[in-house]
This record gives structure tokens, C-alpha cells and sequence, in this order.
């Protein structure tokens, strides 16, 4: 099957998803409400969604891999959230006040996370990581924030630099060249290199923003010894280490990646599996960093490190939501976390046995429950870090996911890592490698066809 | 009844928030998740909501006009929107992708508001107002942004300026100076000064951005020249009008205070009401703005105007609770915003009228279901922006919102504005004006008595 074939198929599959993605380019700029869910022909519309299974609006049921931006460590709408969302939604969506339900949540997350010594919640990542930098900054009296090549921390103006390839280009137009100055970007799993720039800066150096597994820019682990070597330079140069966990927090372990690898950042954020399916962001870290945001102890409104907050902020469904998961996630925790990975180390070895079979060369990386098939060429033999990913055959990625897509009900995000949940099956992942084998066999996945 | 008396009452009422309160201090800096949620002597914690009520986890029910940060126009959890979300719910959550309910609500809204030419979720107002900020940059290669002195339009570090008195003043510590080059400040009302800081600016000038009533900063009505003199100065030189509506969409009218005072902006943002009391933010706006961040038209990363999007937006729960909201106001359209904008006028003209009588130096500001008592003395006469606001008597109004809180049952936030909601009904209004009468007979409202 050639590639233009596989689009036609999945046009014939997705009637309905055409029309609506039509009349979408007229409400909507590009018809999409987030740059990476659009994927050609054009993305698919969901109808509803439950448990491993996302459904468009053609009647075609995905096993879904994406998981709403990986946030669904227990599927869509596990029984214990949707209990919580039902009696939450009769007690009120929005107090615009204290509530206990958040209190509770931030408690049981102190319990499971230590260094979280304090923290406040706001409605998504990208504000978290926002007021991670103001904090930083704040606290060092300096200006400098190193993020990583590649590394995502959402849409937010001080971090949207140095995303995407060429990284070394402005990120799009509407950003001001001058707010960019204080930031500096580091290659991930490089640290000699790291450590060169980080020294270069270190007069008005802030602090350092990582996920400890670049997520967005392709599922790309790290090596121990560069995340302990930038702890190291920060504690020593009594810089901030700030962990973005927005995806790992509760996905590597119930501890996350701090407690995976043994970190201790001064600052670090949540989101994602912590709403449970509802919208959130945390910033969380140590009490003398967090304090600088107290209004009750720093009075004055210059002194004070003003961080959110907003209207939504810890609005009682995201934290029921949220709660109700992390709970679940804390009371079977053994359990979820052997599965989810014992199935992510299957998938990882099957795919990667599959294309090594076929001679297609290939790179599975991921950790745990996450997992990404790269492509490698003549430009890349091998995945270390963002550019690596750029570089890598996206032409036969997109093919690949499209490929599943289309002729064999499995969803991935075109381009985009997978993350397992714990309602995904042992025959889930066999599907998958059978769909891959399949995929393989089909001759669609040789780089000669047309793309 | 001195103002120590009134705090002891209060805890005497909320014993148990008190102790919450207590714990909260230890898990959140300040005990709080947004800075203007906390009053003295401490908030107290809200256990439900419903309707036009709220209670306390003393159960101490209030009669609500904080009503989710002015976001529900038709009370806590209307039948509406229960149905629609419980529905929801069991649909999923979170998709990740592109679906029906959303092209559904950005439809509604373009027909409501025609302005909406083109239009992107988000999923909070910082959001919102930090991409129309990007978008407006984008559009006329230009940085500059002129914003109000005291205008509020969310936590983003671009437009975290001139919010808080002294506005000269930076906006507390960890942000960069660096960063708040280009942005301008003009004074609410005053056309003639804000014309010559516009027109100093004019050589770099991207763009103007307002709320039509200042909400945050003490619900302050405009002069409609003067909103009309920004826009004509706006259009004669080529910069954009960014009306920021989401405390005014779907409030003032159901095609917001464009409709109502026929404005013409180049973007506006919405959020509060249009999510139904679920977290939201939208940018709307000018097709050929708007298509700068149309990512199929512009292929090229670094020529488009990157915006969000983020993980939650256009999520289905926000956007089935949107549509139901905004599909109600629609179909009883005439029915709600008559009552709301009555019992506006009656509480704005009974409490002028309470005061007057007792000289006690007050003007009621607002419009529509929107309004505020200040407290006037020597330094201010009268408000018209919001330096008028923070000069007024702030410990004054404070004591009054706290005794309406603790001896009658009524709650604002504490120094902000409150909203009437369609279930709000004539004899709440008649008890607000009664209870304030019997404050002002108590004397707690002279300002004579301690603080």
C-alpha cells in the first residue's frame, strides 16, 4: 500500500471527521485548538471515549494510546473518578474560595511526594512552570533560566524558546526577541557541554528547568549522570533545580521521577495524571522558595513573588478528580505500577524486535509505562536528545502512526510517545506488535515510498 | 459592635475553617491558592454550593454574589449544565483531540458575538490575554502593548504590570524588568493623557488592550468616549483594540460589551461565564489575525504566531458545560439579562440610598448585574479609575463585606465586586439592602470605630 493510499483509506474511514474538520478551519485557526493535534489528512473527531477505548465520530473505536496528552494513567472515566465528578458536580463546579477537597489533595501529595514542602495549584502546566521560573527568580535575584533543547514546558513566553527544530530560530512570531535574553539552552544528555554553558551564564544565573524524560520532543530518557550532574552544578553554585514532572509525576512512580532517580530539586511542577482527566498545574518545592509567594507573610506587594492562582484554581472538580486518582493510584500502587511497566518493557522489546527483524532501523525509547518508535537514518543512529529526534525519519513516523490508525484501530498521536494505562491489556500490547508486524509486512513502512 | 468584636464573631462562626486554615498554612503558601481569596482573619472553607448559595464547612450558608469569580451568570450547578456534564462524564474527559462539542460552542459564539471571525480555547484568561498579547505582536511586527493602570488580565509575566497600587512599581519580585520594557500604562478614563502615552509609544506600538469595565481593579465603569476614543485613535493608526471580555462576555449582554457599547475590536478574549463555571479561556478575534496562528496555512514554525492550546483545551467537559450555559442564555436571553441588570440597578440605587441617608461618603459603582460600594473619604471624591480605588477607604469596605459575611449571611469577596446571577431573586437584593442598613445602625461603618 502506498502512502496516498493510506490516506485515502482513512478519508473513506473518516467521513463525518472531514466534513466537521471542514466546517472547524472556519471557527477555529487551522481547525484545531492545540498546533499538535492537527495531523495530515486531518485529525479525527471524538465522539466519546472509555476505559483503553477512544471512538470518532465515524464509529471507529481506537485503542488509545494518547491518553489525553498521557494524562490517564487509569484510562478515560475510571469508575472511582467519575463517582467523584458526579457527587462533586451537585455540590458545586467552582467556589471561587478555600475547600477542603484541596487540602486534602495537597496533603496526600506531600505524603507521596516529600519535597513538595509546599505548593498551590493552578489550572495547567504552562502556569505552573510560569510562576517554577518567577519563583526561581525571585529567590536567586537573578535572571538566567537554562531550560533544554527541545524541552516543553507549554506555551508560557519566558519558556517558549529553543522547542522546536531549528532551535536556535525565535519560536514563531508575536515573541519578543528582548524577553528571550535571560534564557539559555542546554543539550540534553550532554553535560560536559551543559556545564559550559551553565558556567558561561552563572553570574546572573537563576536556576535550571528540566523533565527528567523529554516528553513532547520524543519520549527521550535521560542519563542518570547528566541529571545528577546539573543537580550537582546547582546545589554547588546554589543555583534552583527545577523538575518539570507535568508528565512523569505519578507515571514513573508514585513519587515520580524525584523519587525514580533520587532527586531533590529545590522547585518542581505537576499536572496531568494529578487532575485526573480535569485540568490542573502544580507548582510544588521547598517551603523557603515557596514562602516568597505567601501575601499573608510578605505583605508588600513588591517583596512578594506574585504567583497564581486564577479563577479556576483549585476549583473543587479538578481536585476531586484528582484526588480520587491519586488515591486509587496510592492504595493499589504496586500493582498499577508492575503492570503499566512490565507492559511498557513489552511493548518496547516487541517493537524494537519487530523492525530489527524487518531490517528497518529503528529506536524504541521510553521508560516505564511511555514508549516512542523513532526511525533513524543516514542523519541519526541514534536518540540522545532532541535534535537527534529531528533529524530521524517524522515522514515515516507519521506513516507508521497513520498506518495504526487507519487499518488497525490504534491511536497514537501522530508523532507523539504513547503512555500505557492501567486498563490496557497484555492483549493490547500483542495487538499492537501484530499491527506493527503487519504494518511492516505491508511494505508501507519502506522509507522508498512515496510520502 | 467594634471591628475586634466582629472578627471574633466571625470566629466564633467558622471554627472549623479556622482549623483548616490552619492546617493549610503548612501545605500552601499563605494557606491559600490565590492571593486575593484570602481576608482577614482567614477565609473560611466552602463545603457546597448550589443555586444562588454557599455554604461553609460550618455550615453557614451565604447568600453568593461572589458567585465562582463572577463566572455563574446562572447560579451554582444549574440544571443545565448537572445534565450536561453528568452526561459528559461518562463520555470522557479529556479526548486530547478535536471534537464535535467544541465546534458546537465556537459556532454559538460566533453567531452571538460576529467579532469572532475566527476564534482558539484555552483553557484559563492568564492564557487567554497572554496569547492575544502574541497574536497582536505578530500582526503588527511591533512590541509595545498599552495596557490600564490597574487593568487585571491574569497572572501571564507579560501583563503582570500597573496592576497594584503604587502601579509604578514592579509587580513584585522574579520578574525582569527587561521583560516590562514594552509594556505601557494609561489612566482609565482619561482620554487626553492616555492619547499622549500612546502616541509617545506610537513608533513601536502593537497594540491597546482593555477591559471595557475594570473588574479586578473595583468594577469601574467607562466613559464610553473614552473607550471610543482608544479605538478611534486605535483604527486611525493601524494598532489593535484587544478587548479583554471575560469578566463582561456574555455579563453585559449576550454578545458582551462589544454589542452593548458597539465596539469593534481587532481581538477580545472570553472565559468565565462562556465555560460554564468549568476552567476556560478563549482569544477571538479577526480572521486575518487570527490565521497568523493557523498551523496547516503556515507551514514554517518560526513565521507562525505560536499559541496555545495546552492539555485541557477544548476539553469536553469545559466545552459541554460551555454550551449549555451559552444555549441557555440564548433561549432566555430577554428573560435573564432584564432581571440580572433590575436587581443591579435596585441594589446599586438602595445601597447610594442607605448610605446617603446615614452620610456615610459611598459610591456604588457598576452596570448591569455588576457593583461595589466604595467607601470615599478626604483623598478620593469620587472613582473613576482604579488609583481612585486604592485611595479610597479599602479597611472600611473590608469591615462592611466582613459583617454582611458574618452577621447576615451574605458573601462577597472580601474588596471585590459582586455579580447577580439569574437565580438570584428580588428578596435577595431587598435582604442585602437591609442588612446594610442594619450594618450602617450598628455603627460598624463609621470610620471612626478601630481597624
Amino acid at each position: 500500500m502506498l502512502n496516498s493510499e493510506l490516506g485515502a483509506s482513512y478519508e473513506d474511514k473518516t467521513q463525518t471527521s472531514k466534513r466537521l474538520f471542514h466546517k472547524a478551519t472556519k471557527v477555529f485557526a487551522g481547525g484545531i485548538n492545540h498546533n499538535i493535534r492537527f495531523f495530515k489528512p486531518y485529525p479525527f473527531f471524538s465522539k466519546w471515549a472509555k476505559g483503553k477505548n477512544l471512538c470518532d465520530v465515524d464509529d471507529n473505536e481506537y485503542t488509545d494510546y494518547w491518553m489525553g496528552h498521557w494524562s490517564l494513567i487509569l484510562g478515560h472515566s475510571p469508575r472511582t473518578v467519575v463517582n467523584a465528578l458526579s457527587q462533586q458536580l451537585r455540590n458545586g463546579t467552582l467556589y471561587g474560595t478555600a475547600n477542603h477537597i484541596s487540602l486534602e489533595l495537597g496533603e496526600l501529595i506531600q505524603k507521596l511526594m516529600p519535597g513538595a514542602e509546599n505548593l498551590r495549584f493552578s489550572s495547567t502546566g504552562s502556569e505552573a512552570t510560569m510562576y517554577a521560573v518567577r519563583l526561581a527568580r525571585a529567590k536567586s535575584n537573578k535572571r538566567v533560566i537554562a531550560k533544554i533543547i527541545g524541552g516543553w514546558h507549554g506555551f508560557n513566553t519566558t519558556l517558549m524558546q529553543s522547542v522546536n527544530y531549528p532551535f536556535n530560530k525565535q519560536e514563531g512570531a508575536g515573541l519578543v526577541a528582548e524577553e528571550e535574553q535571560f534564557v539559555e539552552s542546554l543539550p540534553f544528555n550532554d553535560l560536559d557541554s551543559s556545564i559550559k554553558i551553565l558556567e558561561s551564564a552563572i553570574d546572573d544565573l537563576a536556576g535550571i528547568i528540566l523533565e527528567p524524560i523529554l516528553g513532547g520532543a520524543g519520549c527521550i530518557t535521560p542519563d542518570l549522570g547528566y541529571i545528577k550532574g546539573l543537580q550537582e552544578f546547582a546545589q554547588k553554585n546554589d543555583i534552583l533545580l527545577i523538575l518539570d514532572e507535568i508528565v512523569t509525576g505519578f507515571r514513573l512512580s508514585i513519587g515520580g521521577a524525584s523519587q525514580k532517580y533520587n532527586l531533590k530539586p529545590d522547585l518542581f511542577t505537576l499536572g496531568k495524571i494529578v487532575g485526573g482527566g480535569m485540568p490542573i498545574g502544580i507548582v510544588c518545592g521547598k517551603k523557603e522558595v515557596m514562602s516568597l509567594a505567601d501575601p499573608v507573610l510578605i505583605k508588600e506587594n513588591q517583596a512578594r513573588c506574585n504567583i497564581g492562582g486564577g479563577t479556576y484554581s483549585c476549583n473543587p472538580m479538578s481536585m476531586a478528580a484528582g484526588l480520587a486518582t491519586i488515591n486509587y493510584l496510592n492504595k493499589n500502587m504496586d500493582e498499577i505500577y508492575q503492570k503499566i511497566n512490565d507492559l511498557g518493557a513489552k511493548a518496547r522489546a516487541g517493537l524494537a524486535k519487530i523492525f530489527k527483524e524487518a531490517k528497518i532501523d529503528v529506536q524504541v525509547t521510553g521508560e516505564g509505562s511511555l514508549f516512542l518508535t523513532h526511525f533513524l537514518n543516514n542523519k541519526v543512529r541514534s536518540i540522545s536528545n532532541a535534535a537527534d529526534v529531528a533529524m530521524s525519519d517524522l515522514g515515516l513516523l507519521h506513516r507508521y502512526h497513520l498506518g495504526l490508525i487507519t487499518l488497525h484501530q490504534i491511536f497514537f498521536l501522530p508523532l507523539k510517545m504513547g503512555a500505557i494505562s492501567s486498563v490496557h491489556t497484555e492483549g493490547d500490547i500483542t495487538h499492537l506488535l501484530e499491527a506493527t508486524r503487519l504494518l511492516v509486512n505491508s511494505g508501507i513502512l519502506s522509507s522508498e515510498k512515496d510520502s
